[in-house]
């Protein structure tokens, strides 16, 4: 991406992008359920509501004998009729990296006999909105391209310190103290592949949805097991979390107007065309209206942290950029996410507005060191999408974890029932949580003991 | 400052800045030391190097009996011979918030007899580059401009939720609510003027600088004690630290090419202009050179904070944006800090490429609520230039403060000794710190305990 064709893109004068394809519309993205819950439904667990309460909406699990990788639990829940399909999407599976590209007269070989040199594993959730259309791409494609983004880089990862020159090739013959000094290790590259996974996939799902005819987006939350580490990428309001006998770590960070506040009025600041003139950039505590002419009301600017208080001309009563606060805050009054994968063709209803110039597609990277971390038996990552942790804390989770684990010790499917009992106590139905979701929630629980020393490449 | 401000000031076509007024020149800023450590000077205490050892560059403190706000301590290094001048720079006082403006009929009647509405102190440090200037205009003018910024918004610091209008006036019923909702809190507008206040001294920094002709830029770190709370605030290198008997918590980050490096980049995308066709925006782990070309190189762009390799092109071989990492970290090969107060005519050497548009003159701002801290007889904050944390750790820092005050409880000039034996630490001469500073170093020790009570308004 450039300035250039950011503008070319963006700004007004640019050639809007087409709307459809000049050729024949390809046939919409097919709904779908994950492949992991295909086949008989959840056994009949203590933690199973729709066959404990009828009138319930069902959670759902991999059947009973269906291990996901590293014996991972799985459960989701459907809105309460928000929408017709249940928009958040999750895959999950193994990650093999292969040498795909030599530059040396062994190149031809080695294409015909692939060498895997590492093994990972991966789960992926993505909550959609405006359809579920982006959710699914984003579940079909995401691993594809970090495996090619890793496989662009393997040679690099096989090293602790990767080599300055990607062949290996000295051109300088301190390269190695330049790279040892930068302090680059090989995380450093999977957290640049993790990026650039996350950009290719957006760029993936805003052509397929152009030759389908389709709309929407959705956020982003993956966790990649590779060389003993868990790096966990999150674009979105999505979240994971460590949850150990003595400690409760965040593993992510939600993007949202209200987060990200300082970054999007920043890039109102430098392109004021993108608000049309019927939005301001400021953030006042509500909206302004005629009677607060005049006066001196409470505002914050791109470069505040702090509050201030400035005097309301007439250009301050336009609709704020971003609004509201907490779960309600809003981007150009439509979405309460700021990363995510596609939403190539919101706009602000009934304008030509655009959301995605304000929204990012890079995930931020957390990198979980399994061999330091003298990991116990009961040890796990909790991932969900925002429905759970809108009613539940961390502290919450946490508590529900270690109050279910140990008393399930023989189950193999203990994890499965885990993630049920997460997605039960945000139903009002057992009085352990303050609230209730009507959202969609998908949960993984990845056991981290047994598993973290399986995951190693050859 | 808006993005037509930024385009007209800094991008070609623009028409340059003239480097002199049109009128005669103004005289000079004249060179000081601080005003407190006018009169005779320090006392032969035991940490007094220039007493013990002739050679050694003499460490300034403020008289015995010259008290400074708290009971702080205060001493200071010059370079060796890096510089004619000791370009670091201190200030400290009392900070009077006088209610200036009020839009009532009592306005003339207050503006006679000012009302001293909230006392607070202030302590700050500045670190001068490319001449003593800026940092001597910055320890001259910071705290007006600061009280000024607080005066503005103090009908809003006196209630622990500030009104949403000003003047207390209600425009909409639930404004309280919605200003409860936001999360604001008094000490947000502090925040707020502080970061007000820093933007203000730039401003004057530049026009006092252009009216004398002369240069410079400097660092600046603020601690400003109000209503039971300390703030600080930074921009540049300079550190503050919390020492407890069991803590050790830092009070501010670090601002420098390496640290803002994301935001930076940023900038160069959206103004690749700023560049002149000189520079390349990517990060490399070391200047690239012919010998590269074709090759797949370490890079990391404005998006990534992981790395990636890229094939090289002839373009990247230019100098980079951001060089050299640590300490030798460089913007556009000149500058090591990215966050301070003045530089507006700082150019790249022998060229017309400016640096001002990727500085910032907006600090940090942290917040501690000493009233929450209950704080013990020796808590202090250390406050220093770059020169003392080149050599010496937080947790080397917290050592010497912790071996040094139990031991001299008696000494009511102990917290000057302390920061006299801070600076020693870096000199080589006790084998305490692993390296030798020949910076410039100043140092505040700011005591907590017995004066944070004594910091509030009426």
């Amino acid at each position: 991406m450039s300035a250039a064709w950011f503008r070319r893109r963006f700004l007004p004068g640019a050639a809007l992008p087409s709307p459809r394809p000049p050729g024949p519309r390809a046939s919409p993205v097919p709904y779908r359920r994950p492949r992991f819950l295909r086949g008989p439904g959840p056994g009949p667990g203590p933690a199973d509501a729709s066959s404990r309460r009828p009138e319930a909406r069902p959670v759902r699990s991999p059947a009973r004998g269906r291990a996901l990788p590293w014996n991972a639990g799985y459960a989701e829940i459907i809105n309460a009729e928000k929408s017709e399909f249940n928009e958040d999407q999750a895959s999950c599976g193994k990650l093999c990296i292969r040498r795909c590209e030599l530059e040396s007269e062994d190149q031809e070989w080695l294409m015909l006999c692939p060498e895997e040199l590492l093994t990972g594993h991966y789960w992926a959730l993505f909550d959609g909105h405006g359809g579920p259309a982006a959710a699914i791409l984003a579940a079909n494609t995401l691993h594809s391209c970090l495996r090619r983004q890793l496989e662009a880089v393997v040679e690099g990862l096989l090293t602790p310190q990767p080599p300055m020159h990607l062949s290996g090739r000295c051109v300088c013959p301190s390269d190695p103290q330049f790279v040892e000094e930068k302090g680059i290790r090989a995380e450093d590259l999977v957290i640049g592949a993790l990026e650039s996974a996350f950009q290719e996939c957006d760029e993936v799902i805003g052509r397929e949805l152009e030759v389908s005819g389709q709309v929407g987006g959705c956020t982003a939350l993956v966790a990649v097991s590779l060389q003993g580490k868990l790096y966990v990428a999150n674009a979105g309001d999505s979240r994971a979390i460590l949850v150990r006998k003595d400690e409760v770590r965040p593993l992510s960070f939600e993007f949202t107007p209200e987060t990200e506040r300082q970054r999007i009025q920043q890039l109102a600041l430098v392109y004021p065309e993108l608000l049309a003139g019927e939005f301001t950039r400021l953030e006042f505590p509500r909206r302004l209206k005629g009677d607060d002419l005049g006066q001196k009301v409470l505002f914050r600017d791109h470069h505040m942290s702090g509050w201030s208080y400035k005097r309301v001309e007439k250009a301050d009563l336009k609709y704020p950029l971003i609004h509201g606060q907490g779960r309600q805050a809003r981007l150009l009054g439509t979405l309460a996410v700021s990363r995510g994968l596609g939403d190539h063709q919101l706009r602000v209803l009934d304008t030509n507005i655009q959301l995605k110039p304000f929204l990012l597609s890079i995930p931020q990277v957390t990198v979980l060191d399994m061999d330091q971390l003298a990991l116990q038996e009961e040890d796990v990552v909790v991932m969900a999408t925002d429905g759970l942790w809108d009613v539940l804390s961390n502290e919450q989770v946490a508590r529900l974890v270690r109050s279910f684990l140990p008393g399930n010790r023989e189950d193999p499917h203990r994890f499965s029932e885990l993630a049920q009992k997460l997605i039960l106590s945000t139903q009002g139905t057992d009085g352990s949580a303050p609230g209730v979701s009507y959202d969609d929630i998908s949960v993984f629980v990845i056991p981290l003991h047994s598993q973290s020393q399986g995951g190693r490449g050859p």
